[in-house]
This record gives C-alpha cells, structure tokens and sequence, in this order.
C-alpha cells in the first residue's frame, strides 16, 4: 500500500507527518532512549545512538510486521538490533526497560509537535497578514450578516479583526499543549527500567533524560491507558481547524460574483471550464475543517482505552491522530497564502450597504467608527500577545501540572 | 413536547441543565444586564432585576416562540416586558444594546459552569475515594493485562493510581475553561450599547459589568462568530466524559464473575432475571462516554460558523452542548458513587497473578513495590494539587489572555 | 428533569417521540405481547390488555426507576402489574417471557417508525412542491455554480429537479427501512417464553403475533446484541437529514440579498433588528443536518454491542436515535413549508446570467434546454415512483430476508 | 509525502485501494470514457484507450497538480493527452463532456466497489465458519451475559450464531448497494456531452455506456450535489465495520484468561514481554471499528454539499470514504482469518455455567436445546439466502430505482 497524495489536496504540507516521517521519529525515540540509558548507567552509548539510521530501514518488513503483530516496533526492534550487530556494537541497551506504546506514543508526540509548530508559524504569518488587514479597513463599511439576512452596518476592520481572533484562539490552543513523552514498559510501571537501572528510581530518571533529549515534557507518569494527553492535541488541532474553517467559509462566500466584498489570489484551474478559477486554498481548508469532526470523534472513543493498554481503541488513534495534526497544518499553510493573497473591496462594501436600507442606516456612522477603532486595536493586541516567535511555543513545553 | 427523563438513565442529575434552568438563567441574564445599566447609566434599575421571573412565564408561548423564530429570546423578551409593565415599571432597558445570542450564549455559559461546577465536585470526591483505595493496595499484587492478555505483575495501588490520574485531568480540563459572557448585540460591534450608553466604551462597561455580575469571565470581545470558547467547554466534558469510561470499562470488566479483582456495590435489577443486579452506574457512565464523541462532533462541526451570526450551524450547538455538560455532571456523579463503593479482592488478584505462570513471575516483587508506591505517591500528588475545594474553579474564571 | 422544547427549534414537531410518547409506545408493547400470548396460549386477555394505561402511570416514579436500574422498563412492570391488580385481573401474562430490552427495542421502532412516516408524508409534500416548481421553471436560464463559483448556464427547472432527487433519495431510504419487533427475552433465546407456550416454537409464535399486532417486521431472530438494524434507521434518518440540509443551504444561500434567484417566505423575527425577518425553516434544517453526523455516530459506535447486552452501549442509543427521528420529521415538515413557499426570480437569474461573461455564454441555449427538459423530466418521474400514498410505506414493512 | 502502512495495521490488504489503485481507476474512467464515446460517435478509439496507461503517469506532477487545482484531474488530463500525442494519436475525444467530479467520483466508486466486493468474499468465508460452529456447538452449553454480568444459559452454538447474524447483515448491506457511475459534466447538466454528441441524448448514451463499460450502474441522472450514493456506500462499510467489531469484541473477551470460552489461533508478538501473543486481528477490527462512526460522520457531514459542486465539502468525502472502505476490506480478511482460528472450549464454557448457580440453572436444558436448535437452524438458513457467490453482488448492481 502506498498513499502518496493523490486524494489529498493538502497533501504537499505533510512531509512533516508522513509514514517515513513517523518511522525517522521512531527512530529518534530509539536513539534517544539509548542516550538517556547511557546517562542513567553512566555507560558511552552514544556510537550506539549515531549508528540507527532510519532510512536504511527496510519498509516492506515494517509493513509485513504491522500486518503481523498489529504494531509496527516489534518488527523495529530487531532491525535496529541488526544495525548495531552490523556495526559490531553491543544491542543490549537498545530498547532497554520500553514496550512498543512507549516509541509509538512518543514518536507520535513528536510528530504532532512539528506539525503544529509548522501550522503555529503559518497561523502567526496569517495573523500578520489580517492585523494589517483589519488596521488598513477599519474605517471601511461594510453590511454585516446575521442568520444569512443583512444585519446592520459594520466595518470590514471588524471582519478581518473577527478572524483574526480565531486565528488568535488556534494558537493558544497550540500553546496550551503539553506534548509528553511516553515511557511506561510493559504495562506502565517501568519495573523493568528500574530493575536495569539497580534502582527505583531508574524509570522516572529515564523518563526525565528521554524526555530532555527529545524536547518534549516530562508528565511524571505514564499514561498509556489514560489518553486524555492525545484528546488534548486532538482537541487543539480540531480548534485550529474550526477557526480556519470558519475564514475560509466566510472568505469564499465574500468573494462570490455577486458578494464582491472579498478578492482571492488567483488559483486552480477546472478540467472542464477553462475560463474558470477556484478558489483552492479556501477549499482545502473548508474541507479540512469539514473532517475534522468526525477524526476528532475517534480519538475520543479511543480514549476510553481500558486495561494497560487497551485491543483496538489504542490503534485507533494512530491514523486520526495524525491526519487531524497533519490537516492543521497543511491548512494553517493555506490559511497564510488566502489571507496573504486576499484583498477587501472597500467601494463594492460601501455600496452594499448603501441598497441595504434600514439595515445600513445603523448604527450612526461615528458610533461604528468609535466601535470598529475599538475592536480592531483589542484583536490586533490580543494576537500581540502570543504572535511573539519567543513565546511558549518556542520553548520545550511542560504538561499542566495542577 | 416534554422529555422528562424516561430514556436518560442519567436523567435524575440533570436538574440544573433542563429547560427550565436554561430559562432561569435567561431570565438571569437579561436581570444582571438591567443591573449592569443601572451601573453604567448611573440609574436604578434594582426593582426592575427582581420583578424578572422565570417561573410565571408561559412556557408554552415561549415554546411556540422557538418554532417561529427559530431562538427562544425574541419570544422571551416582550413576555418580561410584560412583567414589567404589570408592575407598573419602565422597560426601557430590558434587553438593551443586546440580541438573542448574547442571552442564549451567556445562559449556556452559565448552565455549562453549573454543570460542570457540579461535576467537579463530584470528580473530586470520586478521586478522594481512589486516593484512599490507591493507599490501602499499594502492596496488594495483581496482573496488569495488555491487549486484552496478561501482561506482568502491577498491584492494585496503581490499578487505582491510574484511574485517580484521570480524574485528576479530568479535573484540570475543567479548571482550565473560561466561561465568557457574550455581548456583542445585533451583529457583535456593541454599537447599539456604545449608543445607548452615549460614549464609545458603553458596550464594554456593561458587559464588564454583566460578566462580574454572573461570575464569567470578561473576554473582552464578542464570540459571536469565533466559537472556540464553546469547542473547548464541549471539548473538556468529552475529556471529563473520556477519562470515566475508562474507569468505568475498567471496573465493569475487573467485576465480571470469572475475574472479581473488583467488587461493586449492589445496584439495580432485570426485569426477566430477579436473580440479577446490574453494575447501573457503570453502565450509565460507559452509555455517555459512547454519547460524547458524537457531541463532541456537533460542537466541532457548528464551530465553523460564518457569517456574523451562522444561519444554523450556531443553533446546532445548543442540544449537544447541553447533553454534554449533562452528561458530565451526572457520570461524575455517578463515577463518585462508583468508586465509593468499590472494592477491591486482594485475595482473588494474588490468585490470577499466582495463575499466570511467567507473565505473573515479572517484575522481582521488590522491584514492583517500589515501584507501586512511587507511582501511588505521585498519582495521589498529583491530585492533591486539584483537589482544593478553594483552587482555581472556586473563583470566577478569566478567559485565558495570550 | 424536563426538557420542554426551549433550545429545540424544532420541537414543535416532536410530539410523537417525546418521552410521553415512548411511555405510551412501552404500554402499547406490553399491550400487544398481552394479546399476544392470548393468542398464543388461547387465553382471553383482551380485558388485561383494555386496562393497561400510560396516562396514569407515575412519571416521578419511572424517572427514579430509570435511574436506580438504568433501564424505564423494570419499573414499568410493576406498575402495569399493579393496574391490573387494582382491577381485579390476573397479571400473570404481564410481560411474560420478555425481558426490558424487548420492550424497549420495540417502542422505540415504534417511536422510529412514527417519525419516519410523518418525515416521509412531508417529504412526498415537499417533493410535490419541487415537481411544480421544476416544471414551472425548465425554460429559466441560471448560472450554475461549482467551487462557488460561476460555472455555466443551467435552468432553475435543472435546480429544483437536484432537489427533487434528493427528497426522492430520502423517501427511498425510509422505504427501505424494515422496523422490526424485538422479543428474545432474558438473553435473547427465547427459552423463557417457549416454556410458557409449553411447545418449542413459544417464542417464535409470540414474536410473530407481536409483530403483526403493532404493525412492525416479523425479522424471524432476536436483534438484541446484532444492531446494523438499528443502525440501518439512524442512517435513513441522516440521508434525510443530509438530502434536506442541502436543499436548506442551497435556499439559504440564494435568497441573499445580493444573489436573489430565490425568494422565501416571510418568517421569524429578530430580539435587536425589527426590520429583520429570517429564514426560520431553512435555519432549522440546517441545525437538523449539522446534529445529524455526530448522532449517526453515536449509534455507529453503539452499534459494535457486545455480550447478550450490552453494559452501555446498548443505553447510548435511545437519546440518539430518537433525536436523530425526531429531528428527521421536523426537518421534513420544515423544508415542506420551505419549498412550499419558496419562489424563484426568473428575471434576477436571468440577469446573473447575462453579467457572467463567458460562464453565462455555455452552452448553446438550445442544447441547454432539451438537457434541462430531459433532467426536470427524470426527476419528477423518478419521485413519481416513491410518491404514491399506497407506496410500500403505507404497508407494514418487512426486514430485508436475503 | 507518503503513507506506506507504517501506522496501518490493516495495510497489508490496502492494496486495492491506495492511490496507484486510485489512479489507476482513474485512468480506467477514462479510457472507458474514450470508449464510450467511440461507441456514440460511431468512431474507433480502441487505439487511444489502450495507449492511456496510469503506470507511465508522474506521481510528483500529479501530487503538485493536486496541491494546485484541489483536484487530481486537472493535472491528469494533460497528462493523458501528452500519451496519446506521443503515440501518434488524436486526443480530441479524451474526458470530453466530462468534468474532474466525473473522474473522481466514478474512480472512488470503483475503488469502493472492488474493497466491498473483496469484503464480500472474506465475510462469506468467515460466515461459514461460523455456521461450522454454531453447528458443531449446539449442544454445548454456556452462560449467556447481560449487562456485563451472567444471564442464563445459552449455548455456544447460539453464540456463534448471533455473530453469522451480524455477517448476514453486513453482507446484506453491500449487496444493497448499487454502485453507480457519475457523469454530468461543468455543472451536472450533461450539455457539453450532448452538444458532442450532436443529439440532446448524448450525455445519456455516453453515462450508460460508460456505466456498461464499468460494470457500475447507470443512475439515470448526475448525483454531483445529492451524495446520497456517497453516504449509503460509507453506510454499508460502517454496518460491516460495526458487525464484525461485536465479534472481536466478543472474541477478545471471551478469550480472555480467565474466561476462557474460546481458543484464538497464536498471533501477534510483544517488543517487551516475549512470552505474550495478541489477538491481533481481533484488535485490527475493534480499532477499524471504532474509526468507522467517525468517517462516517464524515461522509454524513460531506453530504451536505451544495452548490453544484461544493468547495471543500465534495473534497472531504475522499479521504474518509476510502478509508472506511479500506477498513471493511481488511477488517473482513481478517475477521475470516479470526473465526476460522477460533474454537470454542465447551468444557471450559460448561464448567462456568455449573459455577453461575440460579443463572445456570434457567432455563430448562430441553428447552434451552431446542431453542438452540431453533437460532442455529435460522441463522444458518439467513447466512445461506446470501452466501450464494452467484448472488446479487455478483452481477452488475443497479441503483435502487423506486
């Protein structure tokens, strides 16, 4: 099986989250881990470490595994071991004291927490592009809709001020996340870590260092079968989504013919209408937004998980997960080029409000000013506060300690 | 039309989320936004808040009103105004500077944080419970399974510890919402309000003020549009609603007749079988948590919005939005009841461990003592840090500014 | 707990599956399984069956039983008995051989098959309105949009024949429909009630009888742990749900101001601009048609049952499934009065036409109106085939035997 | 990007669904489309359609064009024209009439069918093995569990089928089915195929043709904003998702250790405990199961539409309808594989029925035997009405035609 992109318009954005991506991450964790035993039993592991290599991995015995054992590290291991053996280095710390959940959880950490710091970077350049937007027309009229009908007179400042605070809302659920490392053994004890270790606290010593090593957080436990850390990334990645999805729905009603308030950049073509242009990035963020849902409906089934590690629910995660953090981003992409290449249309707006009657005759054109003056400038300012690139985000997060 | 509870196992703590507590918190918001006038207009608007009464209202007006608007509000308002002039009052102010959605967003807002309020309290006394039950059998060895297979030898301690790391998320997902008030008016500018009050900051006094009033936060703006405060209130019931059916699939499979690690309290009974009981709060728990991935999705998929008021997707919420703080608040009831009459056989979990051959003889048994207690400890840590019935739930909740 | 319709637009139309309702349909189950066994036995329980009342039974009392035993029917059975007793009638046939799961099961077919009939009589009304419209309208040029954008010429005929194809999916999904009866007793062998009929095809006989007696399948098996026909119900309720959620965004969109191609009628009001009407029924469905995904999942998700009843899942489905029937017949009512009163502005569309450069230009008018005479033409023979009142809908349906 | 199967536990039996399949599909429109058309034409374009070949086609090129256009076609009309010019030939009759939504959603089409088809066959398979054992076990008693505690007695046979009764369903559910062909050109009104073709039944011909050429059904009309058709086939792969996830369901419970009831063939291994084996297939079907309610509501939300050709929403189907196809393939080889290794320990089922006391005791043990007898008989009599592989499925379906 090979899904390269085909049916899947955002398929460009996901280097960062593809099968060879997860499996390097894998790798790393292995490495990592090996690193992080190293420090722990004051042994010079680190030739162990430089030697794993991911690429050299042979992927049609990954996959056969998978089929075979319904994870794929059990076919890793061995393979990572023959490396060693090939290079005439010892295997015996290789995955020393860690069970197959703890590389899969963690790589899959890993690669939640690029994809969403790739889609925190296209968030803030969108952001970027809409302060400038909402501060340029704050002074432009436009009629606002409600419940599909004109309401009353707003700004077109106000608009993009309006998405600018869903673009505001996904990264601070972005910077809300802890991305935890995993690492728990057998059944999440890490009795064996601490056997190897001679001591009780060789787990959480592990843990700590594994965790340091891979820039994620240090959650002081193991929650293998207490997947509320997964609901979280899904939770904020649904939330990234759903404030796109919300722009794009709007920003592709408002550049319809007969709307006008709204220009797009020019973009894809039609197989039959040559004359036409779509608006792609808008679509591939609405239908983005419109999977997100249901991806995010299964990690919450699959986090009522059961036992120390549960048949099924667990697996279940795996694809949702990833495609829900891997359309985040590959729609936070798109969101920085629509909103980037996306134009008001300051005299089509005004004359809209201008037939709208009643409608557009309210509120009194210096109280809206004074209004849109005020929203404009508290979207602009909350954005402020988590555009800055050496914010939260930057630096390794640690899980909500209560 | 009129549910009352028939097919709602949870249905008898439903109370503060039915609807007649959504139109008593209605009635509620329209009274502090009178008070909130009576502040920014420096009048006295005090026998106008107390003449507002929920229950003389005539439930079946307001029911028709809901079909032919398609909101409860436009029928609601000219019914208190009523009440008001029967008393020979002004009713200038009811209502004013505000629209249908700021009164059902903010009502929701506030029966969401009762209900959720309630579900804490009922968390927290659950995790009380497993704290204890985590301290009694730390030492009290029992197989940890894995995919639905014996694993290697745990306890009981950390059986109890990891469901109590649940909990304690559970709780945190609570304690990390804000609970916003919603003013905007007609299209989300608070021009009217700016108007009424005569200078341009009239719309954020008063919804400053209605905020202080009803204990929610102040987000500074308007959410009409921007639904991420409503997705991460659905998002941390599904997490409350995530981390009991866990706990709950636990306790019914551990319970069975061939297992009986776990015994429950006596509980409800068959109609074919007099012979039976049932594990009913087991049951209602595991039933919701089947319900909230599916709720959780609704919320998703209206969170997209549009407009400056969506022509649906916004009215999509309510139903499931309320379900799922119902749900919330009567599984953590039920979770409190659960494991407060829980118990475990100590005798009966030696016995399968002795029964399981190699997978029962790991870890060393010193090892694995060690190991219980420190994660006992931890868990039991852990959840002392939420556990304070003066933490940060107990006061009124700021929405998180970046 | 009472939920009166407050957040329900369309709970004016939910009378039939109201909890009411489902209590009356539980009575009219053990009414049946009375006559049933009559007639099974060749006993006269007619007089038993006469005074079994829903009425006067104790609502108060079944919710506590709901919540002590987590099924209504355990406390039912008494209270029936009880009636019978206080009228000097044996109750020794109450219930016999049944088990709570059958009595639910079956009423809430009932409940399912109540709605979808009412859902289907106004989706033959609203595919009547189509039909008219379609024909009225097969010589109007519109543009057709693709990727909201202008695409090419089309007619409004070719519009509402799309329309019309998807009320007569609709129709055809109810029609395919079996509701089938549910009797297996305890564990769904049927043991107890071939016992009481002292012959071994007691069960079989006495499912027939009930079957026949409310008008439901006779399916030949007891469903209770095998749900697909569960899931097939929540599933025609979705396409119905979907197939009108179209239609209502369709009318949403194009009775914008700007765009025009269609007229609605007058509707509902607005609590902040009087000026304002809105488009309550197409606002309604759209809300129906955004619920119903994550409900259809819901049951999905239940559907996956386990043992010979399920500790939970098998709960998950009544709020569900009824919601998702309930919400089918009142969308179904509301797109009646939708299309009813919806008419098309010929010369507006046509206008659009003429400003959309080359789209407008194709095809030639010629080939452009035998195409939409061909496809107005198909689509009303095609909803002429399901719309007959004496259709398969109007007998007792049968399950799908393979 | 790619996806290999890393993350897949099903991959292995994803072949005929993954993108080389999709394209290749793809192209097979095509080339039947070319066919069609010779055969309308009254022209000879065998040599143009045996010169298409997907293999040849650059994956890169196509993966940009699909980040370019939103769409595959797009790009892959070039593509395909550049293959016939290299060859020497016309490609004037290529994709004429025809639009991208033509393409991809006869591919998908395609695609579904040949899963469901595959779905078929391992479901029959697995159906009668189970109708091997519910034969062979008639006779042997078990304890029948309700609510997740015991019923009465049953007996293994009966077990067995009720699972044969959810294969039934599901295979009732894909013959159900018509897969039908989509061909509406630009906007879905067939003009530019009916001008081609010089006659206003052109676009008829060619869809029937076309339909013919594909083995798919002809619909009698263009269903590119009523995907109805969409949701019924991810419909009928979520009734096979859910059937077969009872079992695992049953099968991982019932195989645990301590229960005992039933023997599952060696699987799976463990990276950290090499004593253990896993149910492994059973656990690929629970985790497809619980993906399924989600992609469902995918397709479910998708359907919507709008518009006559959706922005974003006709995009989303893609993914998610493949996937669930996907899942019902190999969750269907593997439930095969899983009950054709299954075996039933009736001692050991005996055993706990002569513990169970008053629950073992009912009912009667002729009665019970002859109810068995009963429920096997009519189990394996359903599961034979469908298993016929000369049955429905294997002829060309027809769209369900009311």
């Amino acid at each position: 099986m090979t899904d390269w992109g085909l049916l899947d318009p955002g398929a460009a954005d996901a280097s960062g989250s593809d099968d060879d991506a997860a499996l390097a991450a894998m790798v790393e964790v292995e490495r990592a881990l090996l690193l992080a035993w190293g420090s722990v039993l004051d042994e010079v592991l680190d030739a162990q470490a430089d030697t794993l290599e991911a690429a050299a991995l042979d992927r049609d015995a990954l996959r056969d595994g998978v089929a075979r054992d319904g994870v794929p590290v059990v076919a890793l291991v061995p393979a990572l071991r023959a490396q060693l053996e090939a290079a005439g280095l010892s295997a015996d710390r290789l995955h020393l004291g860690a069970t197959s959940q703890d590389v899969v959880d963690t790589a899959l950490m890993l690669v939640a927490r690029e994809a969403l710091r790739a889609a925190r970077g296209s968030l803030v350049a969108a952001g970027g592009s809409l302060a400038t937007l909402a501060d340029a027309h704050r002074g432009d009229v436009r009629i606002a809709r409600s419940i599909a009908r004109h309401g009353e007179a707003s700004t077109l400042g106000v608009l993009a001020a309006g998405w600018l605070d869903g673009v505001t809302s996904a990264v601070a659920a972005i910077d809300a996340l802890a991305f935890p490392v995993q690492f728990g053994g057998a059944v999440g004890t890490g009795a064996a870590a601490d056997a190897a270790a001679g001591r009780p606290t060789g787990a959480d010593e592990v843990r700590r260092e594994l965790a340091g090593r891979l820039g994620l957080a240090d959650p002081g436990r193991s929650w293998h079968a207490e997947r509320t850390p997964v609901l979280a990334v899904a939770g904020a990645a649904a939330t990234v989504l759903a404030a796109l999805g919300r722009i794009a729905g709007d920003a592709t009603f408002l550049s319809r013919e007969e709307i006008g308030e709204v220009r797009l950049a020019a973009s894809g073509g039609s197989s039959a209408m040559p004359h036409k242009q779509n608006p792609v990035d808008a679509v591939r963020i609405t239908a983005a937004a419109t999977e997100a849902p249901g991806l995010l409906s299964v990690v919450a089934s699959a986090a009522i998980a059961g036992d120390e590690r549960s048949p099924g629910r667990w697996h279940a995660e795996w694809s949702a997960l990833r495609r829900l953090v891997r359309l985040a981003r590959s729609s936070a992409g798109a969101a920085a080029r629509l909103v980037g290449g996306l134009g008001f249309d300051a005299v089509r707006a005004a004359a809209i409000v201008a037939d709208a009657g009643p409608a557009g005759e309210r509120p009194a054109r210096d109280v809206l000013a004074a209004a849109s003056d005020r929203i404009v400038d508290r979207a602009v300012s909350r954005f402020g506060g988590v555009a800055d690139p050496t914010g939260p985000a930057a630096s390794a997060p640690q899980e909500a300690r209560p």
